[in-house]
C-alpha cells in the first residue's frame, strides 16, 4: 500500500488529528460560553458532536503517537475497516450538526429577526462556533477520504 | 475492475439513479404544496438542492439506459473520477440541506413551538419533505460510495 498524505500511523495524519481535536473544541468553547445557547436543539446537538468527535480524534492521534514512536505500521485492513467506519460515521455527524445549527443561524439572522429583535443572543457566538465546526468538518472529511482511498486500494 | 451493486451502466445502478430522481422529486413536490414554506431560507435551499441532485441523476440516469442499451462499458477511469465528483458534491449538499431544513423544523417542532402558535404552518408537509431528501441522500451515497470503491481499487 502507499502512503498518502494523512494516513494513520504518519507525521501528517497526526497533525490532521490534533487539528480536528483543537477545532472541535474550540467549536464546543465558544458554543458554551454563548448565551441562551442550550434552549436550541440543533446547538445541543452541535456541542454533542463536536465532544463526540473530540473522543473519536483524540483516541486516534493516541494511536497515532504509540505509532510513531516505536514504528508500527497501522496499515492493517481491520484496522483501517474500523478508521473508515469511524470516521465516516462521525463526520457524516459533524457535517449534520454544523448544518442544522447553520440552518438555525440563518432563520434567526435573515428570516425571523431574532438577532435584532433579541441583541442578548449571542448569535455572532453561534456562527464562530458553527464556522469552527465545518472546519472539523473538512479535517475529517480529508481523513476519510484517505482512509477510505487505503482500503480501497488495498 | 469488479463490477459492484450500484456502479454506472448496470440494472441496479440504474434503480439507485431512478430512486434518487422519484425521491428528490417527491421531496420538491411535498414542499412546494406546504404552505409558507418560501419565508424559510432552509426549506427554499432544500428544494435548489433536491433540483440540483434530480438534474444530476437524471443524466446518469440515462447514461446508463444508453451503456444498457448498446452494451458499452462505462468503467473508464476518467469517466468514473468524473461521477465520483459529481455524486459526492451533490451527496454533500442533499445531507447539508436535509440537516438544515431538519434544524429549523426541530426548532419549530420543539424549541419554539411554531408549529403550535401558528397551525398555518404546515409542519408536517415539511417533515414528510426532509424525511423524502434524508433517504435521497442515502441512496446517492450508496452511488457516491461504489463510484469512490471502483475509483479507488481501478
Amino acid at each position: 500500500m502507499k502512503v498518502a498524505v494523512g494516513s494513520p500511523g504518519t507525521w501528517s495524519g497526526l497533525l490532521l488529528r490534533v487539528g480536528q481535536c483543537a477545532f472541535a473544541g474550540a467549536s464546543i468553547g465558544v458554543m458554551l460560553s454563548a448565551f441562551g445557547f442550550s434552549s436550541y436543539t440543533a446547538f445541543c446537538y452541535l456541542v454533542a458532536s463536536m465532544a463526540l468527535q473530540i473522543l473519536w480524534s483524540f483516541g486516534l492521534l493516541c494511536l497515532d503517537l504509540h505509532a510513531l514512536k516505536f514504528k508500527r505500521d497501522l496499515h492493517n485492513p481491520l484496522l483501517v475497516s474500523l478508521f473508515v467506519v469511524g470516521d465516516w460515521v462521525t463526520a457524516t455527524l459533524t457535517l449534520a450538526a454544523a448544518c442544522s445549527s447553520a440552518g438555525v443561524v440563518v432563520l434567526f439572522v435573515r428570516d425571523v429577526h431574532f438577532c435584532k429583535k433579541y441583541p442578548q443572543l449571542s448569535c455572532g457566538m453561534y456562527q464562530i462556533s458553527i464556522a469552527m465546526a465545518f472546519i472539523t468538518w473538512l479535517l475529517v472529511a480529508k481523513s476519510s477520504l484517505v482512509m477510505f482511498w487505503i482500503l480501497a486500494s488495498g
